[in-house]
């Protein structure tokens, strides 16, 4: 779940909405997984250039010090997500988002024969990058792949890269479809999302209609008034049943959110050369 | 779930069944919670008569200590339990079976209204028992009533008149239905389990058929000739789909497991006097 | 460690100073115990009348999410606190400072005899306020005596109440010195500071000299213009070792620390009528 | 700490001395590093070809399940590990001993300047080995290093050819003195104990004398009776005060203690050729 808007109380983000991301860890409805247990984090912009993450290896639905903290950090952009894990050890460092200076970065779906792709995956990942990864997943070692091919420069570039990196990866060695993901990366300005799969049927992700827009929808929704004109949820799962509110990200594509002009994109892997 | 039987690997108990406790504390299908993800514990009989306890906070599914030792461990009898908390810590000290002396302890079900009725329950703990309260929860605070009623000595007595104080309590206090609970408890030798509600309306029970039976019904089920001819489960969930394999523990009642001698008798609370 | 001043962030208070709180964690130089491993926790004033808390069972100095939020919070009115378990469980509900209300209380040393005297601490709490108790330690009990006896109304009538109380209960048991104590409380407007022991032999207490008086002493001081000309801490070790800077607080002495007006008076514990 | 000998409750070892592993952990008198409170590890051969690991991020003296585990196992070969973490994350996958298939490893001591010859490190180790690596630490680094070059077929020499490779991996970047290590290492038969620095002044180790000559020295002392004649202890500190029971592991040496078979040779690296 990715917030973008006026600044706003993270508890409102993460415990108000009907089904939010904590109802999520522990009833997803399309996920999956429905059980999201192993972990969470959230990474927000707040105080001075570097995001913070706070991560945790319990379940988020029980996890008393985020309710706290929840309550007291007021954020224009944020980031969480919760983990189910596809193999790799529920620790801190394996939570999402992950962070390179004043990037955050996190991934739902999974690289298939991840054991067996990883070792090619470390050694393509910039040596001078190589010591900042601190986990063991495949969702980290995608990001640093990233950051090797430019994210901080040009994000979609970057990201098709370094899937199209996995995809070739996956071909030699006798991987199908290596790669299934919705990523979400932040600057603390712009937010990117990213759908795509190798196979072409990834899991879903939605982006939030307008407000102003959703206010003529729904003039009697208090709701809509609290939040800025300028806000918009990217979301594996909407936050609530609300018609109109939410829009599918096509397969295969990037959108990017930014104060006063969103676009979206089609998205497509560059292989090596 | 309890295992009496002969010494096995707890390995055996915990992991290898199809629909084992562990798999249940991820998809629970007959339980009022689907997701028992707030802590775990394990208690058996081996070294010594004091029986050892295994408890964490994290979800059973995701503990890799917990595989680690049930494969070097060897117990006659075994409780195990997943907790989905109703409201209390998730702590350590409120994760079931809770023991005393050469005692444990389990209890699925809720006190409901525990907040008001806690304190009278509290006091009405025998004052040297009192101290050996290590946790905040409804279903060690009925423990310890069992056990200041005379749990060691008669087992169904005891549980029958902390019952009744309950009920009794919960009428004082406006308490409709206070009770709900499936119990095990053992010492180690015997294990008795209990099934009521205030509404008799209990969640389930069930205990295995005997393996002798069982055998002549499934004569090319290997698994059966592993365990012993004494071994009996008692569980909420079964354990495998096996048709004559499980019988559900009557409504109000209480059953007893003991090498060469089961029985099941019928459970009323004692009112106190 | 308690902060009142002006609004500042809690990296400087936890994180900045040679000999933190955080650094004592691992090694405290004055304290009965050299390591305070067993949980700490962090009290804090800012969004809304409630106070914001935030525990763990973990070593704090190993708390990475400590450190991530201590970048992101600002406040006028900080408590933090480690512990070294003196024998109830380490668990977050045992953690300081404990919390009712507006309120935030935490403690360092002990009472005597605890296990024989807390059944009867607990039957004094008012049974109003006995569903609040979380955990089982000590500290929290001597909380909720002193909301007992009006905490929130007159702090140092209600803490001798409560003391008092503790110790005749200890005469009544044989303890002979039930009661070793420094204590922190706060309703987010003053702090009060308590140092009382029955053997009149109480762990250290300081409370930081006023930041005018410090800056005429040590104009070189660069931190001392950063803090404001409120700034007072409370703390069991001096956080830095400046000549003049740290005063003790006399044994058995209450203090008061409010913007404008501080005070010391001294302290007797008042017995049940 | 390591011990080999007859089966022992792991309780006895863990426990039981004056100056036991767990007291280590919370008070080490020899170490570098005063507490060692960010994680430990037991590993023990029982049942079955595998040893069982237990490893908690959680200080080793807070841990109740190990206590009650340790009353539950019996093991003629044990190793156990208590951690100061050196930079790399506290989580289990970085927890002492590390497992590969019949082999136990844990070491004491740190490789300078790891971040910058993780990478090479890395890329040494055997690409079919790769995949088992699962937490970052130096430690581990090294022991993969040892497989790649032939552990499970001739421990010094493979030990001394992964010295070898890091000695000149420092040399190439800069890094002066890199490897300070002590090292047990066990097959479940054997157990291997390296004492080696790149300056010549490695962290203390220490084997234990035999048990018949300790008898003969001190008649009246009755745990020398309980234990068995094939008894030796391999520890960073002896475990409890006893003239004549702990002789020094010499500088750059290892050692090998075997049922009946026990012996001490030079070690020196191996320089890639």
């Amino acid at each position: 779940m990715a917030y973008s808007g006026d600044p706003i109380l993270a508890e409102e983000l993460l415990f108000r909405p009907a089904h939010s991301l904590i109802d999520q860890s522990l009833h997803s409805r399309l996920g999956v997984e429905t059980t999201n247990g192993d972990g969470f984090g959230v990474g927000w912009y707040g105080e001075g250039p570097v995001p913070a993450v706070y991560k945790s290896i319990d379940p988020a639905w029980n996890d008393r010090n985020l309710r706290e903290i929840a309550r007291q950090i007021r954020t224009p952009l944020l980031l969480a997500h919760v983990r189910a894990s596809t193999g790799t050890p529920v620790q801190r460092s394996n939570c999402h988002p992950f962070r390179y200076g004043g990037w955050l970065w996190m991934h739902n779906g999974a690289i298939a024969g991840f054991r067996d792709l990883k070792r090619d995956m470390m050694l393509e990942v910039d040596p001078a990058l190589y010591p900042e990864i601190e986990g063991s997943t495949d969702s980290e070692a995608l990001f640093f792949l990233a950051l090797t091919y430019g994210l901080t420069e040009d994000p979609p570039d970057a990201v098709a890269r370094a899937v199209g990196f996995v995809e070739e990866l996956g071909r030699r060695h006798g991987v199908p479809d290596p790669i299934q993901m919705t990523v979400a990366t932040s600057d603390g300005e712009s937010l990117w999302a990213f759908r795509y799969s190798s196979e072409g049927h990834t899991r879903t992700l939605f982006y939030s209609t307008g407000i102003e827009q959703l206010r003529m929808l729904y003039p009697e929704l208090e709701v809509l008034h609290e939040l800025g004109t300028d806000t918009r949820f990217v979301v594996s799962e909407p936050l609530r049943d609300l018609k109109g509110a939410w829009n599918e990200v096509p397969e295969s594509s990037w959108g990017l959110v930014r104060r006063g002009a969103d676009e979206i994109r089609p998205f497509s892997p560059v292989w090596p050369a």
